[in-house]
């Protein structure tokens, strides 16, 4: 489904329990530059190879943190999200893809600037990208520092004459002998903010003119039954005003915040997450489609057709699907061959999960055995990074934890897992500053998961938890 | 006309003799942002008043210069043309606008990188902005420098692979015994660049098949009468081959370079320009639709009906439109108020033209007075830039000139002249750096028109005249 604003309000309802009853979500995000462009290069034809690193010789968590630093510059443009829910009756998981389209607007004196890229908006749009729908209808989005400081509000010439405007009618409407109020002449920008404040503050309650008189024109208002409503003294009414203003006020915040509560419900969700990361996505995807990745079905929700004969390479939503799909095929040959040592080089992960869960009286109908399986070997709640060659399993333990690159090179090489114990703390961001992954959901150390920002590196949690300042708050983040 | 790269071949040609015969010429430019951002801020939301400019105690040329230097960050959208051209017989001028869709497009190692602004993006999406032509089908452009860059040429493994192709093909072809060549098997991506290069160099003169072996793909080709055509020996082909390829590659960067063609052949004509430069053009724009501003009749060229009811704001083409709009309309009150000395606080621009022209000779018809006039005050063939409070009339000619702030309020204040003698160098980028007006023309010391590109300082002009390297080539903008 694709959301603009313009069903975003309902979609958020809908998605917000789905969330909460999945297995797990799928994550794909398109965006307008890939490659950082060094600043001095900005607004100007550079070689294609300028902006790229090389990730030979990086770890897995390098690679990625460089790959996050290249495109921090750039917004995005869209983010699929799928979600998978084990239907036990239909004996499959059932996906059910969204296609947000999400797009920064200009608010409360804030205005994001960001880098396109020439070579990806083309590609972008020889992939059908509507950038007419995203410009005019993406959802706005702002993180919570943004959040913060539209919070703390800005006085401007523009909210100092909406308050002396405010004013002049509540001693207007507190005065019994008038009925017709005549606010001062003003030019037509001036205006346009009255009577946006008359729509939005006022709900409209007033019965206004504009007057000319002499080329000049003032607005006419005049008292009625919804306007007496407001109360009867100036002190009153003005105490009605300022609770009117504050609620208009906290729904324009909210629906400026706009896609970030998706962010942060799927944050509280604790769920794990599937990210895609490679360039061979759809290579991978037709791989899983044949012997031995058969298993378990996966089937689109009822409505969600758009995907179920075509391919929508790098429309987000399908790329999430497609991204959770492969996810749960390669988990499943990763748990069928977790039993057999010799598929794990280090014996650790081979806890022979099979048999146990047997012993443990858990269903043993092989769906169930994956899902347990997958459970107790923590694939589940984590975030995963599937790329066209890797699969990364990305940890936020504090305890040693496993790194699982599972080579996908046409279905032959599978199953590899490799245990790593740590990672060195990062002296110059700390393990704060750890970007992709963390922009969704990390676990501190009391055990919370906290959405964060990335782009700020050593801020505080989302959920401002201020019992913990001045500890180490650093997410132990194995890779 | 809207014109992307699906008409702009035909449009240049038509353009050309336009431009040539016209009288002057308007432009006006849509851009991705107007702000330009601190590198540290791109890619975040930041209070809008942060990337501002005071202009304040500036002069014009160091106003215009400031704002040029803001904007470069981002890129051009749609660039309007409107060519104005005197009709003796019908009595008026008549307008003929262009609305380019300009769009970067990578090209032989080239990518821009350019910064969008949320608010701009809104702004021209609320004014109709078709983003998705612009993506899909706006026309390329590169700078001299770019070109130069392209055609210096990058040795890459695909250039290289594609060397070797055309080497074999040569080999095969001179080889009398042989009829049938299976070229090497090899990945999708090489069989791409091959086949791109057998329609584009080959103009698809071989008859050509894939052929899969155990799941490897290669391309068998089969001798013909028009591949014979090449030659018989080894050299001959490869000499064939490598004219071809030139030819090709010609058309390839003549096609990147693009709008310049415009902007070269504007350049070249020595035509007047007037750009739009203010934000409240179309307030100007109703006041010259009154007394006193009722002269000259300017009417739309046949065939360009889109504006002639319709107010179109903010589309390049039609901001072009009114900017020459307003330009003859307020040069004409100045040409009428030439004669009397009172308008011209210095007397210097006072020198009574019309009673002179009579002396000359020349026909007494109004609009052949301003013409002449117009041309004589040096209001022709100059860059003047209109904006909603002023007219700035820039001369690039060595000697000290005028400038000429018109003050353009509700058409209360008019044809105020104010005459500057010259402008101090700039002893960091030269008068060579000059920006804004030094994009579309300029004046060298020789008389000659030059194009430059305003991004690179101290550069040699469009025209590259050799001659002149070493001389000091400043062109002398006294604003």
């Amino acid at each position: 489904m694709d959301v603009t604003t313009e069903n975003f309000e309902e979609v958020l309802r809908e998605i917000k329990p789905l969330i909460d009853e999945c297995d797990f979500l799928a994550i794909d995000c398109e965006f307008t530059g890939l490659d950082e462009a060094p600043a001095t290069a900005v607004g100007t034809l550079q070689s294609v190879g300028a902006g790229m690193t090389k990730y030979a010789g990086m770890t897995a968590e390098e690679e990625l943190q460089s790959r996050y630093e290249k495109i921090k510059a750039s917004t995005t443009f869209l983010v699929g999200i799928c979600v998978f829910t084990w239907n036990a009756q239909k004996r499959s998981f059932i996906a059910t893809p969204y296609n947000f389209y999400t797009f920064p607007r200009e608010f409360k004196g804030l205005d994001r600037r960001f880098l396109c890229q020439a070579k990806c908006m083309s590609f972008l749009s020889s992939n059908c990208m509507d950038f007419n729908k995203l410009i005019k209808s993406g959802i706005s989005y702002l993180n919570k520092q943004e959040e913060e400081f539209v919070r703390r509000g800005i006085s401007s010439k523009e909210t100092e004459f909406v308050a002396t405007i405010r004013a002049t009618i509540a001693e207007f409407l507190a005065d019994e002998t008038r009925s017709i109020l005549m606010l001062p002449q003003c030019d037509s920008y001036r205006r346009m903010l009255i009577h946006r404040d008359l729509s939005e503050t006022f709900d409209d309650c007033f019965k206004k003119e504009n007057i000319t008189v002499e080329r000049e024109v003032s607005i006419k208002l005049h008292k009625n039954e919804r306007t007496s409503s407001l109360g009867t003294t100036k002190a009153k009414i003005m105490e009605s005003i300022s609770s009117l203003a504050q609620k208009v006020e906290e729904k324009q915040i909210q629906a400026a915040v706009g896609f970030r509560h998706v962010i942060d419900h799927i944050s509280a969700s604790k769920k794990g997450l599937s990210f895609s990361g490679g360039t061979r996505l759809d290579a991978v995807f037709r791989t899983v489609m044949h012997d031995p990745f058969k298993r378990p079905i996966i089937g689109l929700q009822d409505g969600c057709d758009k995907y179920k004969n075509n391919t929508q390479l790098h429309e987000a939503g399908y790329d999430a699907y497609i991204t959770g799909f492969v996810f749960l095929r390669t988990a499943q040959q990763i748990v069928m061959k977790s039993g057999s040592p010799s598929n794990s080089p280090q014996g650790k992960s081979s806890t022979g999960l099979t048999p146990r869960l047997k012993d443990l009286g858990v269903s043993c109908r092989p769906i169930d055995v994956m899902i347990e399986t997958l459970k107790m070997e923590g694939l589940m709640n984590k975030i995963h990074v599937m790329g066209g060659q890797l699969f990364h399993s990305l940890s936020l333990d504090d305890s040693g934890d496993n790194k699982m690159a599972t080579s996908q090179d046409n279905g032959s090489i599978m199953g590899q897992m490799e245990v790593v114990t740590d990672v060195p703390h990062d002296p110059v961001h700390g393990s704060n500053g750890k970007g992709l992954w963390q922009i969704a959901t990390s676990r501190s150390r009391n055990g919370k998961f906290h959405a964060r920002d990335s782009r700020r590196p050593r801020q505080d949690s989302f959920e401002g938890n201020h019992a913990h300042k001045g500890q180490e708050k650093r997410p132990r983040m194995s890779v």
